[in-house]
């Protein structure tokens, strides 16, 4: 069902201001800043070693990151499961008997496949499911 | 300064009634549950692959866990950063203008070396430092 923990997406004000903690503080690389505009957030890949950090800057008012940051502050967001076959995952997680915010993947960051749980089955998780397309892909 | 993430902190006001999910649903394995007196939980922690979920279950109304839950509901709590020498690391990031919540480490569970970094300075991110004693723990 479950590889691994892909990455812990971070909600911020400012990826510019949040970045320096990262990268100078905590001398954790920074991977890669891209924009995703289906979900109107830009996000900066961090490398924590072992799994990613995700921050994730609404890019305006409609983004579900800018609801997230006027109703808890800036925080951890959600955790994304790298799986594979993310159409069958969500299957089998509705057959038993979870709920899905998405039924079907959509495209998020990197051009991955991905689905969010509702956190009314998950005890208040937002967990996500990731497929990524290019597995090949060295991070 | 940071190995990698050592785990994922998630508060729930039952073990019990949090466990069926990860190790039934996610299908993910259950690799122990103990007491930490000293914090008030109860934990269990789950492999996630690269990286594991600790549930936190308060014990009792003086727990940090509990007021959490009082505060903002069963959710995502904190994320633990695997390091070596974690005076030191304590001491860099003082020294960097970080602000934190432990000055010196105290033990948590399995009788790790941790240490919190105080949110406002991590954009409201809680992280902890965590240092295993047993280096060798095959987990």
């Amino acid at each position: 069902m479950i590889k691994k923990v892909d990455h812990i997406g971070i909600a911020v004000s400012s990826i510019e201001e949040a970045l320096p903690l990262y990268t100078d503080v905590l001398q954790l690389r920074l991977i890669r800043i891209e924009e995703v505009e289906s979900e109107g957030v830009k996000v900066a890949f961090i490398d924590g070693g072992n799994v990613k950090l995700e921050l994730l800057e609404p890019l305006h008012e409609q983004s579900t990151i800018y609801t997230f940051l006027q109703k808890r502050g800036e925080g951890i967001h959600h955790i994304a499961f790298g799986v594979s076959s993310i159409q069958e995952r969500i299957n089998e997680l509705k057959t038993k008997g979870v709920r899905m915010i998405h039924d079907a993947p959509k495209k998020g960051a990197q051009g991955a496949d991905v689905a969010f749980i509702h956190p009314k089955s998950t005890n208040g998780v937002l967990y996500e499911l990731c497929e990524k397309l290019n597995k090949g892909e060295t991070e």
